[in-house]
């Protein structure tokens, strides 16, 4: 009802992703993609410590943030963040390779709830995160400066 | 009370900062440095993007991230984040230059709570950040696996 | 520009503040009130503690968000809380009275950010509160059923 | 290993919920209770609405942090939350009955975490709550003042 069908959302927040220099130059990979869900990947660089020498939030937030960006653009309106909540639960490694898993909890008018599960090999989360989105436009065609 | 007078606090933050590969790696400066509170700036990179070409939610998290640790850190122990929440006011572009800075709001117990401002050039306000820490070391001389 | 002067903004909120049930029932008395601002003062009753014999976390969140709803209100539009978040710092007792003073962060928009400070008798902060706004209305005439 | 085998934890949050003040005042009902969940319901009085004429704020928190209460306390050792965050997704009404569902995403350390959605009769969610959680205590019978 939000001016495009199921794939054909998804089939835009795929083409999003691939246009995405930060996906590109982090080599962020989108593992699965559906109506309202993303996952994606992403291997922690030495470059990507802080100054406790485990792995800079700034990164797990962003990989999560990457997740939620995708899921949140699969119904066809371009949709930004206005706002999230990150919780750190363990560090992480150099080296270590983290996937993020955005799944929609709700939606209301023009909003979103997205909840990302960020994890390391094995499955042990190291973060949990939750994002709030908003549709900018009603169509996709009406892009203008996003949010 | 907690094992090093003000000046060593900030100087071993200022030790955090330097060592800290992300700092590094993004060109974050130091502005400004103080008991419970930092400054940082960062350029705003093409590589930085979203797929909306705005300025991706998760450096802008990032920096204001990165203000955060090197504030909390000022006091002589080990601290590290427990969480944080984010509210993102306006897009930001390629090329812009923006400042976070970190204020200490609370402390108590081994906790604290900081808010960081994110402004572009001229001081206009594009994202609002608040981050929850907790000390986990006694004395900057346990330093065990941070976290 | 959106549609009412500061003095009447002000007022409209005091009317509002006045006519709140909650307000009414808590006996949440209304300290301070300006553009952008307003402090609030409860005291905990015997009815307003958890399981832990405490206060009820629940209270303390209402407490800063009457201050919040309060400030939010005092530029005009009719404006709603779409989310927030709290800290809890310190356990509070029975009798104990509160204070919640509400201080306007940013505007942006049609959206508000707000930080609440909890105190204690003396000072002492217990919670930290920060909330997100939304003008629903472009004037007061236009009360719509309020989110 | 924390000190109490599941039934024993069960038991002792029913024991919180039932001495719990706000839960006997509120008449707040607990409908379900087990490991790490909990879902309890209350009905909004016309003394719970705000200056709006809608469900205040604080009490939709209130009723997701009760059982967010409870099934944070189902492991034995006592435990009390740290900070939450929350959305508001529509506006309630007086004389709804609400329930809100806590469901626990992550423990980790002593900490964890739990998801509350809050619902309206009919299932229609008004509210979803995330709260931190830490233990006070290793086990129950080491009850000194809550947090």
């Amino acid at each position: 009802m939000i001016g495009s069908g199921d794939g054909e959302g998804v089939a835009r927040a795929r083409e999003m992703y691939e246009r995405d220099p930060t996906n590109q130059a982090l080599s962020i990979a989108l593992l699965e993609l559906g109506q309202g869900r993303a996952t994606v990947r992403m291997r922690v660089l030495d470059s990507m410590l802080n100054g406790h020498r485990t792995a800079h939030g700034g990164y797990l937030f962003l990989l999560a943030d990457a997740a939620f960006a995708v899921a949140c653009n699969t119904y066809g309106p371009v949709t930004v963040a206005q706002g999230a909540q990150v919780t750190f639960l363990r560090p992480v490694e150099a080296g270590e390779e983290l996937t993020a898993e955005a799944v929609e909890r709700a939606r209301f008018g023009r909003g979103g709830i997205y909840d990302v599960t960020v994890r390391r090999a094995g499955g042990e989360v190291v973060a949990e995160f939750r994002g709030q989105s908003v549709m900018v436009s009603s169509s996709p065609e009406q892009r203008g400066p996003a949010k």
